[in-house]
């Protein structure tokens, strides 16, 4: 229950038009993509930097708990009111406040959308590399509060590469500027990327500087496809040990493009059980070279065909496809984002394999493999138990083997609320404590996203 | 004054042979770059993680300042033990643990040259991009601590873009594991990069995995000179507004050519007041692309001529020669490396030749042009009480130029005990607040390298 006078002083600071009490109202704000329900009591809608603070400190003193949300679209619960109270939404922070092509930055407020910073980007010949599948509708607040990455992070590299510098309020309502303007700064420590991937436990974002990667000149793209998982892992493999770095290396497995063949009668090859799609970037010299050199990493006994993509845009067709077609047939799915580095990638399928077998549970494994990031999932009926019991097992073993081969438990999708009971299986108990007294210097109280990230 | 039975405790940790405690072998701990004097009362070499952290358990325990130590090539002072105490010595770990190139990784010990891993790395097709002019007998302990960089940071980015993970010892005390051995990786906060740049106040890094980067195929250099810095500042900045970025742009002022014009004759043309010296790298037609549009960016009123360089790699001489040029005439000269914003170049550099006129102390500005990353090395005399005033205030009027012009007081360099007394212009009470808490939670008796970064 909020205190009594709360909901008029959070009136007093955020309007009444950037305010929600009315629970039909909140209960849009009370899930996210991962599917659970929590709602929250109130929702305010801050519109500046100072509204956050003022916010935040209004929370403090009422020891009301307030959880950041961008638009939402997270797979982990990072955004999910878990403890009730407030969400302070930041959809409606929308100002691109400077777009800088001549330093090749952009400032922008956290509710921009991915795309509108793409646009922006783009008609000054740049683009900002972090691209999740879900970049049309999700803010580059949640991009930076999850570290988000997606497809082009095999060359480009992930959020937290691509950013100089953030201004943000504590969760002990204080108003922080962190790192400078420019690419090399080493004054003070690096606050920028504590904040980044931190999930909105120790801050929230109001304004963040973006740096700008050149567009490509041209794209080509490459189908892979193979007689069976193992030989399209050690092309994998084969592919990133090579010096010409593709600018994305998605891979489908047999159970993924039987999903699609469903859908769509005819687009794959009949005899592939395993795929691969490879885009290299560049100038037209440098994508005939890295064609090249790809195709010939591509090529081992169990190769069906490797062939350019006349249209580099439909390579992806097929992928975004996929996400759709699964929530359609498991709605509750279990959706992991494991990574292993690339080299141990065909014992990770192997083992997939092997415990989706031993558990009886169904499961269809695709994702960013140049990174060995692969999104595993899951096909269980939440409304069988015993389903879900074999499912959680076999997840429980999945993390096993992730460790094992001396991967992480999450490569883009944070840890949330979903991950949080894996966490001390990979992060040693001093660098967790370590972390929570970090946590504790933020947000002294504990009203910043409460309970999530830490198990 | 050491407490009685320090070095008795301290020998055991880490035997006879890796500890000085006569003042003529410790003598040589007392300094780095920065010419600053402060020798330690004893200097323990670590031989692996498990002593470093008993050495700083009984720092702690005895209160005992302690000040890790890469090989003391630093400008900053960060490395000087300035309250005295202990240097804890990083060099002697010189182990490369992992080169791993399917998974583009090398594992290192502190002590570990930077060139040593190049080596390494070269014999499988890659590098490590952080490259300081320092870059034959520094340590990766001291790039790390630094977060230094060199003049391939404008394509490749500094150092905390290429480590994935580290093992360190906190002040505390204790040993952590930071980030993984994946290029994805966000579970739990990005602990990695607050102790990159950290400058040894937080931890003391006893392992680093590295990421590698293919080497380029080939390189490619022009050498461009002007009339004047105008025009070349106005040069840099159409170099970085269009999207072939350059491998490296160097840039040299009028009174840096004078220098080596002193030295070289005749390897300079008589008109020129400017130089840029460019390298772009990549494939063949890519480095021919990017050339072609590089020469078009250079092309101004005040271009003399912008040629190939036949020979890249002579492309440095004259660069490399200048440094020594400089300690030369100038043994105590004032050496910064501030950075702006790429379009204010013009502003900084027609600024600090009228600083340079009004306070009459000669400079010398150079440096990685292509990031902002300007050398401003004023030539005083230490022995002339005047000429030191003048070039201190002349060096408090750099840094409101720097910070009016939206730019950075350190680039590569870092805080040390030179800049410290600047940083509360740059960084403010907020933040720093935030930081010295953060400080205090990985130090809380405050013995990790004390008094440096925070003024």
């Amino acid at each position: 229950m909020l205190p009594a006078d709360f909901i008029s002083r959070l009136q007093a600071i955020v309007g009444r038009d950037n305010l929600f009490t009315d629970p039909v109202d909140c209960y849009a704000y009370a899930y996210d993509n991962s599917r659970k329900i929590f709602p929250p009591e109130a929702v305010a809608f801050a519109l500046n930097t100072q509204q956050v603070r003022d916010v935040i400190q209004l929370c403090n003193q009422c020891a009301v708990p307030v959880t950041p949300r961008g638009r939402g679209t997270g797979t982990a619960g990072g955004s999910i009111p878990e403890c009730g109270g407030l969400v302070l939404s930041l959809e409606r922070m929308r100002n691109i406040i400077l777009v800088d092509p001549a330093n090749r930055l952009i400032v922008a407020e956290p509710g921009v959308l991915n795309q509108e910073i793409q646009e922006a980007a783009k008609q000054h010949g740049f683009f900002w590399p972090p691209d999740p599948s879900s970049s049309a509708y999700c803010s580059i607040g949640g991009n930076l509060a999850t570290c988000a990455a997606g497809p082009h992070a095999v060359k480009y590299g992930v959020t937290r590469d691509h950013v100089l510098g953030l201004k943000a309020v504590t969760g002990n309502g204080e108003i922080i500027k962190t790192g400078c303007a420019t690419t090399k700064g080493v004054v003070g420590y690096d606050l920028t990327r504590l904040i980044i991937g931190s999930e909105g436990t120790l801050a929230v974002i109001t304004e963040a500087t973006l740096k700008l990667t050149p567009l490509p000149q041209s794209v080509g793209g490459i189908t892979a496809h193979y007689a069976d998982i193992t030989h399209c892992a050690r092309a994998i493999t084969a592919i990133m040990a090579q010096p010409h770095i593709p600018s994305a290396l998605e891979f489908l497995d047999s159970a993924a493009l039987d999903l699609i063949r469903g859908r769509h009668p005819g687009l794959l090859p009949e005899n592939s059980r395993a795929m691969l799609m490879i885009e290299a970037d560049g100038g037209t010299a440098e994508i005939a070279d890295s064609a090249e050199a790809i195709r010939r990493a591509c090529q081992n006994d169990g190769l069906i065909t490797a062939e350019a993509t006349a249209d580099p845009a439909g390579l992806w067709a097929v992928r975004k496809a996929l996400s759709p077609l699964l929530r359609d047939i498991a709605p509750k799915k279990i959706n992991e984002d494991i990574v292993v580095p690339v080299s141990r990638l065909p014992e990770l399928l192997q083992g997939l394999g092997e415990l989706s077998r031993k558990y009886r549970v169904a499961n269809v494994n695709f994702g960013h493999a140049g990174n060995g990031n692969i999104h595993v999932n899951l096909l269980i009926n939440p409304d069988d138990p015993d389903e879900m019991r074999r499912g959680e097992a076999c997840l429980d073993e999945v993390f096993d083997l992730v460790l094992k081969l001396g991967g992480t438990l999450s490569g883009e999708h944070g840890v949330g609320r979903e991950k949080r009971a894996y966490v001390g299986r990979e992060i040693d108990a001093q660098t967790m404590a370590l972390m929570k007294q970090i946590k504790q210097v933020f947000d002294p109280n504990g009203i910043l996203n409460p309970g999530k990230l830490f198990p």
